[in-house]
């Protein structure tokens, strides 16, 4: 059970800033993304009842009243609803659209809705599990015609080269020569000895700069071998509990040669397909995946190994990946990737198991 | 009314990172004063009774425990209670250090104590309002002859200059010229005009770069003028009532000559006198007053005038100084200047009233 007043204090709060709406709507990829999957599918829209699940500024609220919509519910959690209706007013659109404060979770709508908005993705896909509101407001509001945008939503993972393990190893062998110093510097001039405690630090440090994912923007070049898809979410049918962990066997293949493998990255995309009975016109595909010229406030997750393990092409990688939210924030995750690797001369090295923190 | 699991959400959480006890821990400013204060004045721990109120690592109880306590609790919110018990027991003193994991609200003693000491100092002295929990304790727990460890604590501030004010006021410009270029691709590329959120956007730059205080570690000679008293503690009798608001007018007169007004700077100092019927052998001084050897963990909160004011040696300030919690969250505080400048030369400044945030 989650409590209202903590969750507010730990991931409400950030949304309430202008700021942080600004980065998001500064966000190319994103913003195309969602323009385009309204503007070029405006039938989905035109007349039609939209709900649009954590509305923030009021973005796509109000560019699905711009395509047309009879009419958009615009809910939002935190105070931002405010600025969302004052940006709704000075575009002109109070008629259509129609913000309301409060958690999806808890507000009633007048009428069920043809249409679904949310921007809902987080690191990873699922960090911030705010894709269970929006399975709430689907489960309420939609009608049994509706439509969901997104669509479909992907998570992949991939074998990475990056410099970041050696980094974070550095700073890590940093703060504990420093813990070195600290103990000595305790024992000589306060008379107490911390010694004890030196592995419950090494711990804490070992958990925060190894063991807790990193967010990155890889270079494509970075990705030495095939991508493979961890999880794949039908918007309109999936469950809490299809989501609640993700769990995968996936295999990928080197394709790089005389490399080192450093670790995983993790990405995700979305599409906008509309549904079976009444697809898109234009389907439209965000992907926060490693690019040159399209990256995103998303970037990548990247779970470092360490050491890095040499790998050359045609070497062949069984990852076993699991995901789990954690017990102490439900918003943040817990991953655990198990990895066999079997050399291009059929050599198996030994295997290896490594958990993370998405914090 | 506090919600126990937010204020564990937002306060207590960082104490549970053995990091941040080692950042208290390795400040030697403070370290030498509770060192000196426990250890030149032994009278007062040895064959005693003593609370320590936040034990953290547990060094101030073990202290105490080796200055002679017939018996030390030591109480923690956090699980940092965990590493305390394992520090007090590789030091050899599981028979007097009796580590008690709890809210000190919450927690109950098996007897009264000779003595309570505490490290509940925050910026400023009285964010993070830990000296109610102290309050707390005393009432409940000191008996009626003991000692207060600190026994006296003082507010102070003074007129400064510094650069940070340019500075944050040259953040605050940057940052609204970049609203400025996002406002217009927002309407060339989107359609959405976000001109009616320049005003709130504006208001929550403002308070985030110039309506803040920030920490600063100041020179000595930035400190243009006379330090004035706001509030003076006596830990044996305070109240939460007395402490709740702080208010004061104070006078400064400048002392260097041809200079700025750049704002206020605002620091703490506690004491360690014992009590009158059980007087310290070795008063000992905690300052984090501006200094260029002792410079602490605290520093300094500055609070920004801007623009500056020309100044000169005989000026006069008369500041009325306010300090109040905010109405979010108790921990962190609102403050309000008040400054009336008399020139030298008998002319009277137009006067001044700014707010602040300490968060
Ligand atoms: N259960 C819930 N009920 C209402 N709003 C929620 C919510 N969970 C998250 N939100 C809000 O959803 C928003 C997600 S960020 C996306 C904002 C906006 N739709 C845009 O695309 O720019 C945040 O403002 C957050 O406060
Ligand atoms: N009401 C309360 N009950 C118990 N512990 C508290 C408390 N309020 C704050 N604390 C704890 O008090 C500590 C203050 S920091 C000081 C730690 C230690 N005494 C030292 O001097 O190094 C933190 O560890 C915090 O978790």
């Amino acid at each position: 059970v989650v409590d209202k007043g903590v969750d507010f204090a730990q991931y409400f709060c950030t949304y309430s800033f202008l700021y942080h709406q600004k980065e998001m709507l500064s966000d190319r990829v994103r913003m195309d993304a969602y323009f385009n999957s309204i503007f070029q599918n405006k039938h989905h829209f035109n007349g039609r009842t939209v709900l649009d699940v954590g509305t923030g500024s009021g973005i796509l609220a109000i560019w699905s009243a711009q395509a047309g919509a009879r009419k958009v519910y615009a809910v939002e959690a935190t105070k931002m609803a405010e600025h969302a209706r004052l940006l709704v007013k000075a575009n002109n659109l109070e008629g259509v659209v129609e913000v309301i404060e409060g958690s999806i979770e808890d507000i009633t709508l007048p009428e069920k809705v043809d249409v679904i908005i949310s921007e809902w993705m987080g690191y990873f896909l699922l960090r911030e599990s705010m894709f269970d509101s929006v399975i709430c407001a689907r489960d309420r509001w939609l009608k049994p015609t509706g439509v969901m945008y997104p669509s479909h939503a992907r998570m992949w993972i991939a074998p990475i080269r990056s410099a970041l393990g050696d980094q974070k190893m550095s700073d890590y062998e940093l703060s504990m020569e420093d813990w070195y110093g600290f103990m000595d510097d305790t024992k000589t001039y306060y008379g107490v000895d911390m010694s004890v405690l030196t592995k419950p630090f090494s711990e804490e440090q070992r958990k925060y700069y190894l063991k807790t994912s990193l967010w990155n923007n890889l270079h494509p070049n970075q990705v030495i071998g095939s991508a493979a898809i961890v999880k794949d979410i039908d918007c309109l049918t999936a469950t809490v509990e299809d989501i609640v962990e993700v769990k995968a066997s996936v295999s990928s293949s080197i394709t790089v040669e005389n490399t080192w493998l450093c670790g995983y990255g993790g990405w995700f995309d979305v599409h906008f397909r509309g549904r079976n009975e009444d697809p898109a016109q234009q389907e439209i595909e965000l992907t926060t995946a490693p690019s040159m010229e399209n990256s995103t406030h998303w970037g990548q997750q990247v779970f470092i190994l360490h050491p890095p393990i040499r790998a050359n092409e045609g070497d062949n990688l069984n990852v076993s990946f699991s995901m789990n939210r954690s017990k102490e924030n439900h918003r943040l995750m817990e991953v655990e990737f198990g990895c066999e690797i079997t050399q291009y001369s059929g050599k198996l090295l030994p295997s290896l198991r490594n958990k993370f923190f998405i914090e």
